[in-house]
């Protein structure tokens, strides 16, 4: 009987050169953060369906997948109207954030007060499969919990940039807004509260549609006219006179200071290295960011690597009581690939392979593979096949640095260059 | 609203404390392997459920988390005689041995002839909950997949043997046996086939109920009295004269020869540091095993930290074509429980905490910061608390080994100690 050997749709089987540089970017991230003083946890993969159900996920909740309950607990599939609520009690997360509020609420006592979490885990949502979109995913976030003031995005953005500066991918800059000054401007110009979030959506598309296109959008929804033409006013006046116009707008003095001085904080610590700037039409999807929101850009890309925000109120849902709390998360699967595109190569790596015959004494040839090992190369042993130029280029296509063959009278390493020619 | 705040059951939070020794474990046990030659490659977690269940997992079947199918997959749940095969599609996996078959299957023209895996991730199984045991845990498997002959077990079980070391796990020693000896002395003593499944589960107790229990437990299931004398006669013979009584039982020699061979070559790379030894006893429960088995027993532990075998017929139920292929899996979390016993330290951990007051300028907070880190310590930057000496205990409790207070004229680390004199 032969079977479908492909891993199930949207997943992805890692071969050992593209998990090697996987495997490096995700520690060279652990790293930084740990350096920097965030604290790498663990959350299961598995959380009760009800609080993932009651997140407030936007769109993602309806991509949760969910696990069949086992044994007695299943309901007898007979009776009428059976939903899915009868047949799941578990289900797999769809991003980080929310089992770590779960997680905050059931540690609490253990942790500090200012709690700075690092997390690197998979994710998945039954997306629709496409090219490059995958159901399961990872994620690296770091989060600062207890911490109300703006120290925490301080710290959060310039931790993340060092951490991509790491990689040596310095081609980036950070985007700032803050949800309190997008529905206040919004608003000042006409809007209504219940069409604050549709207008959102419009401006989000500011960076592919335009100005022009943004104004046809809005038009098209039949918004009030005078509304539309404010915000378009607004849009081109903030464009250019940034955080000092949002005053004519209603934004509470409080907010500017703020993200003010959030911009200058960063700018400084950054020495030149990297751009921050305030972007009124940075909106991000999640429905309970609470103040600022940030993006990372890299050069070239046509998306964000990197975004986050504040959430001073997802907490609270837990335990009652309001608990502040910010977090950034880095697209790991979008920076690999954007390092795999550029070509990146794990460095200092020292992978032999040691080719023996098969009437050398096997042990002996062990012996002499732990002596190399010793020396600090990685050793893979092998028996030499009959063809050896085409056995030693398929070693150096799977990434080896070189040979040697066994002899008892002693085995010297090779480059596989002087195989070709 | 509050809510359960607990992780599902049989899941497990980690703490930064213990998360930081799982993570030393994973990597010193990563380093080894890869130092020897074995590749590292991922799996999904989830598989697609004919996979699952089409395995020779034994008792593990029962316990698959099952996915449930999503939109117009699912069906109607108002028509009659539904089964769980019509709610899932899905299941997550019960180990990785059943993957790494399939992932060979599927990416087999890019890897070696004989291929070395290394692959270390979770796996879920529905068990009952009860305290130590969990639904969710930790496996790292080696496998040598195209090798026929036992140099894979021998290059399996000296490299296992080496990462116990790497983390000073010295007191450690090996049972082997061979399920075709297993087969061939209990038909040779007068059971039947079909028979051998049932007695091989009472032979496994031997440690625990010794060979009087055996003999009684054998009486008990009414197996012809002659055919157990036999058995208890080549139990007392075998454990006295090993492999060399194995004859006797119309045991083929090329299986004794090889047995012998896998023992004596250990024997010598162990360089006396750790033992192996034949033992008649050795079942291990997968229905998958055709040659070689073997596990590794902790001294004064009752139970094995790892275990593997020879799996020659697995592969081909995915192609139609047998693939030989050897696996030794440590059990993560029995690894790491015994080393928390064992009072284990992370070493050379530098964390410290740098602390600052609501005056101090937070951006000048952050560069003295970086100067300590490119010093090579982690540092951790929060608010000075108003009770200093507490707020000290509170940071050594979670592991950090030093604080500095935060001056624009010159910052110093300091060891807890002088604050508690």
């Amino acid at each position: 009987m032969k079977v479908n050997v492909n891993p199930a749709k949207g997943m992805r089987d890692f071969l050992p050169l593209e998990k090697e540089i996987r495997d490096y970017v995700e520690s060279s991230i652990i790293n930084t953060y740990r350096q920097t003083g965030f604290e790498l946890i663990e959350t299961p993969v598995i959380e009760n369906i009800e609080n993932l159900i009651g997140s407030e996920g936007g769109e993602n909740l309806k991509l949760i997948f969910k696990i069949l309950k086992r044994g007695e607990k299943l309901d007898d599939f007979s009776r009428i109207n059976i939903t899915e609520k009868d047949l799941s009690d578990l289900g797999l997360r769809y991003d980080l954030t929310v089992p770590l509020s779960r997680f905050y609420c059931n540690n609490r006592a253990k942790l500090p007060s200012v709690f700075k979490s690092l997390q690197v885990g998979n994710v998945f949502r039954a997306e629709r499969a496409q090219k490059g979109r995958y159901r399961s995913f990872k994620q690296c976030d770091i989060d600062i919990i207890g911490e109300k003031s703006s120290v925490a995005e301080i710290e959060l953005i310039t931790t993340t940039s060092k951490a991509l500066s790491a990689l040596n991918m310095d081609n980036f800059s950070i985007r700032i807004n803050d949800r309190r000054i997008l529905k206040d401007v919004i608003l000042s110009c006409g809007f209504s509260e219940s069409e604050f979030d549709n207008v959102c959506i419009i401006l989000d598309k500011l960076d592919k549609i335009g100005i022009t296109g943004i104004e046809q959008e809005l038009n098209a929804k039949e918004y009030n006219s005078d509304s539309i033409k404010n915000l378009i006013n607004a849009l081109s006046k903030i464009n250019e006179n940034g955080t000092k116009s949002l005053k004519e707008y209603g934004v509470e003095g409080e907010t500017i200071e703020n993200i003010d001085y959030i911009i200058n904080s960063v700018s400084e610590l950054s020495e030149g290295k990297y751009k921050i700037k305030f972007d009124f039409t940075l909106v991000r999807g999640m429905g309970y960011y609470t103040g600022p929101i940030f993006e990372i850009e890299y050069e070239g890309l046509g998306y964000s690597i990197g975004g986050g925000g504040r959430y001073d109120k997802m907490i609270g849902k837990f335990i009652g009581e309001d608990i502040p709390a910010v977090g950034f998360s880095i697209g790991f699967e979008r920076l690999v690939n954007q390092l795999i595109e550029e070509n990146f190569k794990v460095p200092d790596l020292q992978k032999i392979v040691l080719l023996y015959e098969s009437e050398n004494k096997y042990v002996d040839v062990l012996k002499t593979a732990n002596e190399l090992r010793d020396k600090g190369y990685s050793v893979s042993v092998y028996e030499k096949a009959k063809k050896l130029g085409k056995q030693l280029s398929q070693f150096e296509s799977f990434g080896y640095t070189g040979y040697a063959l066994y002899s008892c009278e002693g085995t010297q390493i090779k480059e596989f260059e002087s195989v070709k020619q």
